[in-house]
């Protein structure tokens, strides 16, 4: 027999010696060793995973892990779902880590850009959500896992609170390996309100010098709702919600899907549509969907994590939400992420370029941002069996025998906020992925898997288009004022528009001097706050005055 | 607010005082309170989940379950991953329950059809896995569910063993939507080798009076590989696994897959493959994997549950199965499924029949099987993005510009054991489709997903065809001597070959003369306990003669 039975084990016995040195028995770890318990328990050339998506992040200990000497830590290969932190490109500056494996990089992609650039690190391949899961139990398995949870007691059991995203899976695909788990936390307690991560997976918890970085990225204030996003919203309604009886869905975070949710209790009602669209939600618990909520519109939402200021709501939503006996939300990004996948009939997102080919994509040049979960739901589940109307319908108009579709729909307005069109001849992804020596540009969603595509001109129903020709006319004809539109043919169009291809606003019976922020169910964080009978409670930032910020891929 | 915010947590409560005077304070209920305790937590009309897949079984719960009150518990909708035991099917039978949702039902396909058949028995549809525990998370949430586990401590913390199998994700689903937990367990102890299920999530514990039941259905005894299927196994790993650098990959469990499992260490290893390919699986652990990790072929395997008798070899290879610090496995189908889906670059399976157009299934007009989890893998994930040799190669050959494609291979005799022809004109799943009311016909594997076809006769590569013409004509030229094989010309497949669309063995190098048994790398049970080091246990039943064993399609 070649193999070493224990070669895995034998070295966890070594590293968990090593930390014995740093912080004693037991699994608990003073904050100020922690970089010292992380250079006893990393090896140079590890795979380390750091907990963090665009909500929670393992700030304190992403921070020590920056700071420990080169000469002892190198050559680290970070796997990892966000990089969101000057700290997460700090261990690559300092030459602790030389190589990532990421599915995200929101702030940091342009900094991320420029250290690809400069051969600092050296990308192994952007991921979406559920392969990165995949990878990290199949051939990206972290040997050392950093998580971040709210409690911890003395055995290592912890509570993740409504937060819960990312840290069963991670813990799962390190703890069964022979891997080692560091837990950073807010508290020790002797009692935790629920066990999320049973105790005999983690090593060693570290209770950090002040709570966790969080933040509310799912927060749209309804002010900022234009009276454009609301025209797009009635679209989305009109053209797809409603002839395809969508019941379950999962949407993106723009203010464009803000806008759907926060007219379904009028526009949508005033179809008659209560009940029969949009029950079912995979979801961030977005606080603008509680008027819909509150209409008895939405019978459950079950949640990649949870969003600050809605604990509260939730918890008195225990009907609504995955919400334990403990009276808090659990949520789980990995298998929110399978249920957007199969048990949804739609995906409803924006991005910043579409191209004639319908391909999407949220890159540029100079970001290299990835695209999250986004992708895994935005495509059809070739391995999905049960049908419903929406998905057989779409599959008859696509012209399928044997099987139906999902509806991927792409919402964007023509023009981005910064005047750069959204419609474009050559995605942006393609000359990235020159620069930074990608072997294929990074597209978010195929055009072959798109089926709707909204813009304030129109919809696009691509399931009705029979050739590229038809499907880039199609898309020309909602263009707008852009070189891409008018590139297009009036004569095509109409041709399109007779055969329900193209939908102008009036075709869907939308009267659009009524498209305006009038239709929205609450107008502010205040009416959301009291739709909520004061269960919600915005995060302070919200409260100041509004600060102006970039725009924002729809990232799940 | 038209909401109620504590229904279900009140409707919870009454459930659990019902309960409590059936089996007092605490979370253990004895054995022959079993039912009495089921009538108190179920409700009429609700959705109740019976664990049990193609391996461990909560068959003490099931039975408990089918004795119950018809009066009492009636119009239940039962919503698991398997139909496997008469009991199973029993609920039905006596009135219990009247609607089902499923994934796979093996031994029950015919009984379950006459069901349908006689209108006892409504099925909502038939799921892949991941699919259905999508929707038990979104529409299809159980409010009972019955588990199984190993051992139980008094505060309901479950320990599975190696076979953890479904249970996190239908506890999860469960215990976070106000649900009721229960679990049988083959013993209580007072304190766990570990914590699979925290108890938090667990209400109720029944001791078994027996021992849950479990089936060995992974294991293939070598001695049943026949010539042809290492032939077919020669031609998989020529025409695929070398040319495509196969390094990820995941298949199914018949004798064709377990004898390229069993030529790796020579034939494989002979062409200098050792390194190259079949490095990670994602697999439950069969056995005659053993010669193949004995070699050093193997990096690693992440399992969907486990299988009888490899306990302690799983144990021993802890740095290639996932073994916890207590030293045993443990598995989890949900994110196996995860795995096999977006992290490898290779299925490969068998079917019972296949079409011109390469769609294959195993549901005929009187047995409704069900398809398990082949689909969620053997279909192109095209919420991937990362690049690897293999999916680079296979998006060229099929002319993709912007992706790669996943390598999904069937591999069929011309004929089943019985001498029906697999290759038909037409799915028996169409008429299955008619007889039963489906809106589709149950499709395991989509023709267009489908890149390679092997038989006795040859390869047929699917992704270098332009048109549906040219695929049937590749089908019918290793379709061999059937009446849709007959239905090829000679001229067509001679040009198919010469574009290298159609491999004969010769084409591929191989010496069909070596393509016999002597290859095998284990010829018994024996062997492979040999080879194991005598740490692989062979369960009793397959030391005893042999008996003949119905075709078994391949699951996960």
């Amino acid at each position: 027999m070649s193999q070493q039975p224990t070669r895995r084990s034998t070295n966890r016995g070594d590293r968990l010696r090593r930390a014995q040195s740093v912080c004693g028995d037991g699994k608990i770890c003073p904050p100020d060793r922690a970089t010292a318990l992380l250079e006893a328990v990393i090896e140079p050339f590890d795979r380390v995973a750091v907990e963090g998506d665009n909500q929670k992040q393992a700030d304190f200990l992403a921070a020590a892990l920056a700071k420990a000497d080169p000469a002892r830590l190198h050559d680290l290969h970070m796997v990892q779902s966000v990089l969101a932190l000057p700290d997460h490109l700090a261990v690559f500056e300092r030459g602790i880590a030389s190589r990532l494996d990421f599915a995200y990089s929101g702030p940091q992609s342009r900094k991320l850009a420029e250290l690809v650039a400069t051969g600092s690190l050296k990308i192994g391949a952007i991921h979406t959500y559920l392969e990165l899961y995949g990878r990290m139990l199949v051939d990206l398995t972290p040997r050392v896992a950093l998580l971040v949870a709210d409690k911890a007691d003395r055995d290592g059991n912890l509570y993740t609170g409504p937060n819960t995203e990312d840290t069963p899976v991670i813990s799962e695909a390190t703890a069964f390996r022979g891997g080692i788990v560091v837990a950073q936390v807010n508290q020790i307690v002797d009692r935790l309100p629920r066990v999320d991560i049973p105790g005999d997976w983690v090593d060693f918890v570290v209770p950090g010098p002040k709570p966790y970085l969080i933040e509310p990225l799912f927060t749209r204030d309804p002010a900022k709702v234009r009276d454009q996003n609301v025209l797009m919203a009635m679209m989305a309604i009109a053209a797809v919600y409603e002839p395809y009886e969508v019941q379950r869905l999962n949407h993106g975070i723009g203010y464009a899907t803000a806008a759907i949710e926060l007219i379904l209790p009028t526009f949508a009602a005033a179809r008659g549509l209560k009940g029969k669209v949009a029950r079912h939600f995979v979801l961030n618990p977005h606080p603008t969907l509680i008027p819909a909520i509150e209409a008895g519109f939405v019978d459950n939402v079950y949640c990649f994590g949870s969003e600050l200021g809605m604990e509260r709501y939730m918890s008195e939503r225990a009907d609504v939400f995955p919400v334990g006996s403990d009276g808090s939300l659990r949520s789980n990004r990995a298998l929110a992420q399978v249920a957007g996948q199969y048990a949804c009939d739609l995906f409803i997102g924006g991005t910043l370029q579409i191209d004639a080919g319908g391909n999407s994509s949220t890159a540029t040049k100079d970001r290299i941002t990835g695209f999250g979960g986004a992708p895994n739901m935005g495509a059809d589940a070739r391995g999905r069996r049960h049908d419903s109307p929406a998905w057989l319908r779409a599959g008859r108009e696509a012209g399928e025998t044997i099987r139906g579709r999902k509806l991927v729909v792409q919402m964007v307005q023509t023009r981005q906020p910064t005047g750069a069109p959204s419609f474009v001849e050559r995605l942006d992804a393609f000359d990235l992925a020159a620069a930074a020596g990608f072997a294929l540009p990074p597209v978010m969603i195929y055009g072959d898997d798109v089926t709707h595509v909204i813009t304030e001109e129109g919809v696009a129903n691509l399931l009705l288009c029979r050739s590229a020709e038809e499907r880039a006319a199609a898309l020309r004809a909602i263009a707008g004022d852009t070189e891409f539109g008018r590139a297009g043919s009036a004569g095509v169009t109409e041709d399109l528009r007779r055969r329900g291809i193209v939908m102008r606003p009036s075709d869907l019976g939308i009267d659009t001097t009524t498209a305006n922020r009038d239709l929205l169910a609450a107008q502010t964080l205040g009416d959301l706050v009291a739709c909520s009978g004061g269960l919600y409670a915005p995060p302070a930032k919200f409260l100041r005055p509004s600060v102006a910020k970039p725009a924002t891929a729809d990232v799940h």
